[in-house]
């Protein structure tokens, strides 16, 4: 941490502060400019709020010089966390696809799903079980009997499973059933849940607050890889700004930032993140070229009969041209990107 | 739902969109204009995502024409809600002011501090016994002990007892403690646990999400009111903006809008909304001319101490002189705010 | 400036911009942590872009620890800059409350209004000659026939004129008739236009842009005091922010920060704040009750009739109701508000 | 335009409206609904401000249904709009890519780096000659002599050349040096500038404002159109958003949007987008795969002598590898890069 001190601050007013950062069991580092004195605060200052040295008599401002997270940042572990599911590698050079419906509707339906986006080269299967929405007069969700379906259809298509958990009571039960255990954006903060996470066995796949700073972000994966659980995967689905032409603005300079602070890999979701299917091709294709590690995308064979999110899904020839497009894409930062069967 | 044509639509485009919406099971409307044909959708729309139609061949636009909430809609009930706990009422004449420490940290504290508002004449006493952090290295709270604390320092200094519920499990333990339920900002949308409140018996303190619109805040409480617990309070605490010089941007306008929308009552907490003690008193004035029911004011008789949000702590001295000036302004505006004892 | 070296950065590595910060003419204080170098910069650092300096080898971070503004900051001027018009003091302890139409539409229109805004208690008419707007198809305003108008409905009245200036070439036409210069919130970074502005001889009417900081609008100050214009009133009219019932969201934190930021007058304008007629008087209460040391208000006789804005626009009785208000507001803190005649 | 009436409003006022919009020259069609009566507004509405409708009593809400815009629009105008200057096309099916440093700074400077983007395959030479600063105390520009300077340069490179015009009084002086003339973010909506413009023979780079909505920045374009002068550039360089690690965050999905609305080219500058130089080249890629027509990126020899924006400027080795890599990109999706020499 660093304090400035104001302008012509008294001498006494500055012995008061480092004796009482001193008897708090802080290094003091004083350095005395022509106009400001500056103090370095050495010791453990994830304790100190910054506001607090910020509203000290004399002192004109105050920075943290560390970053607030440690496990999640290159400077604990400089090189890029890769781990496999199966015959899937996730961090490395291969850009993953994660395809599937916004909602698990019936046992055709996922099945019918799982087979195409297999065909075009996906290596996970997405879809949800559980959907509380916005609205409570909206659909819910299958439920357990959903999650069932996907293991099969998963399996039957030799994919690698992701479905999302809602809530601490659910961890248990879908954990029985998925590989990746999917964050939703509203739950990135909803820290007794990640908290619990950090105890879970199987990788997290953690969605960006609409209203998350990057750094906040970085923080909740902290609490998982602090509770034990080192295999968080990043993804950046839309931040909420002032333009509403699309539901959320995609921040896809989030994707080489955050490879930049961290270790761990960092997806893209370019459905939730622009909302209207014919913005997710696009959208799809600039993140990979952005660098990201994978992508995850909403793809339906009758979006228009979909119970939910059908505004946003790709039809499966849609998605076959998207995969051929970023197979190019992803060849110019040297990743590769799985061939269709 | 209204539906705009784009301008020279053929007539068998517009005939198909007319009979799905039909064989959907609704009545349609149709306004043929020189240059748009105009189709007005009756019947259940919540059931249909307006993007969908939007991405219908033929189709320019289409807009949702009734609000997606409705009990907590003045169209459902035209007069504001009011109800008591002990001899004070939320929601009517009154200006009731919520005041107390960020965080219960002892017996002891939560007793002098609520002593202390409730002479300068806060009806209700707020501390939060669970405090997950943005950091999982920072002090968690005091837990049910901490309950015991304050249901005592209330009952003592006869307050109404406010506290934060984190998730659906707290729920029944908190509920033997407290009078209100406060759902906190990361919570507003985590529709497994606001759902579970509608099964409570104690009135709700529903805070805004950081980036959440007035019309999501509103659809939060439908899901509680939804579940039979009509007694919700609102509470306005800052948007997250592009101003970075505030934690976040207290939207004092969303005080007058939510009343003119909703019949449920509307407080503002500047201490969140601010984040900085010097800006609470102002913020805190303004939220009671724009209109506020009542507020939630962070106090603390050693804010330099304090475990947590210090900084943005009123001292209690700093609190008798704002319960006066809002006396003055509450009344301009038919209001009345209780005397000091 | 300071500069954060990263954790461990070779000894030559901070040589090195020791010496290039040192051949750049600033003195450098070192101070050497368990963990981290810390580098106090001093000298001129106005001309340093510590994105540059981020960039360097081995650096962790840098921070600016001196305001890039001067004139305009406490730090330069601690007391209130107070200035006359005609009987009419800014910046004091009188709440000065400017009203009139948005467009001068005729001499009939604004005469009418300047005499009912004068007998409430307005001490300054406002109204615009220039309207270019977002649409190039709608009114433009009357140029300077309503200059005019407007001129001599205000000496009528004994009322100060304040009115819009568009661009450079209209300072001198418009200096002729005004006693204020307004800047409108597009134009608070047209540097042009805001340093032709400092050698004005009129006080200028600074609104602070939509999506402005608080520290770009005080630099846009800066600005104009440097060129030895002193007299700079800021005007908070609303910042774009996600949330879309109301055009613009105000931040009426933004009021007591600047006035504590700076020693020039704040003002705020809940028309164009609001967009909305029924949300412009709680803003108003609110903004007096946060400390303003003025208002803009928009009044119009026959709103509906309008050419301009008319939704924004108060009726005069409307007004009158308002300026009672805020009379007993403004008591609170010590401020005064002209009666009505 | 569409108007809903309110529940259960009264004949005698859904009449009383009718009457009003007839009296004002405009068709109505009635549809009675069984909760709500719709009004479709024919005839020319973009004289109606919708808050008004809006305000009517007895009115539920109300919706304009054509764009505000005309001439820039894809209703106006289906098949993209191209034109060449010399031999580069711009808005057809070639990737043009404009780079050049921040600010003219010598004849040397801009002739030295003109060479060096020419070999890469650059098409057009960028750079500054006005420099108005957010700061009054930094580098301004060298003005005309800095434009003989580029000219000179460009012809020499045989590139296009575009520099920034900053106001009305220096059309005329940059319009004899320059082939395109650039708009900056800040002067998007500076409507009496823009309104000049649509009189120049020059194309026009129209930036997108930092809180423009896209439909606002389709607005500024048209003033240009409706001015006379139908060649509109459209280049995307970040919106102002919560998120501080970027200075501003670059819209991406912006570029298929505008795509879709609008007939006219679309370009994108990942220099001010990111504003950090190592984020500058992944989303440059980003913006090609989105679609962009075209880029325009900041290229200096010496960075960290540049005298602004040093710190997003590519070195000319990492702008020759950026447009080996979006050559392959720009493939994927049918356009092409020129080739190095």
């Amino acid at each position: 941490m660093v304090i400035i001190m104001e302008k012509g601050t008294s001498e006494s007013l500055i012995e008061r502060i480092i004796e009482k950062l001193d008897k708090d069991g802080f290094d003091i580092h004083r350095s005395t400019g022509v106009d400001h004195t500056i103090l370095g605060v050495i010791g453990n200052t994830s304790r100190l709020d910054v506001r607090d040295l910020q509203l000290m008599q004399g002192v004109a401002d105050a920075y943290r010089i560390t970053a607030p997270y440690k496990l999640v940042s290159r400077e604990f572990k400089s090189h890029d966390t890769t781990f496999k599911i199966k015959d899937v590698e996730f961090g490395g050079s291969e850009t993953v696809v994660m395809a599937g419906p916004c909602s698990i509707e019936s046992k055709e339906q996922i099945t019918r799903i799982a087979e195409k986006v297999a065909k075009s080269g996906a290596k996970v299967l997405r879809g949800g079980a559980f959907k509380p929405r916005t609205s409570p007069y909206s659909f819910q969700g299958l439920g357990e009997e959903g999650l069932q379906y996907m293991r099969e259809a998963a399996d039957k298509f030799n994919l690698v499973m992701i479905t999302e958990v809602m809530d601490k009571e659910q961890i248990a039960l879908v954990e029985e059933y998925t590989d990746i255990i999917q964050v939703g954006a509203r739950n990135m903060q909803n820290f007794t849940f990640i908290r619990a996470l950090g105890k879970s066995k199987k990788p997290i796949f953690l969605k960006r607050g609409i209203a998350a700073t990057i750094e906040e972000w970085l923080m909740s994966a902290e609490y998982i890889l602090s509770g034990g659980n080192q295999n968080v995967i990043f993804c950046e689905r839309g931040i909420r700004t002032f333009e509403t032409y699309t539901r959320n603005t995609m921040d896809i300079s989030a994707i080489p930032i955050v490879q930049k602070l961290s270790h761990l890999p960092v997806f893209a979701d370019p459905s939730h993140g622009t909302g209207i299917r014919n913005k997710v091709i696009p959208m799809a294709r600039a993140a990979v070229a952005a660098g990201a590690h994978g992508l995850m995308v909403e793809v339906h064979d009758q979006p228009d009969k979909a119970v939910s999110d059908g505004a946003q899904s790709l039809y499966p020839d849609q998605f076959e041209e998207l995969m051929n497009q970023i197979r190019v894409i992803a060849n110019v930062i040297g990743r590769k990107v799985a061939e269709s069967k």
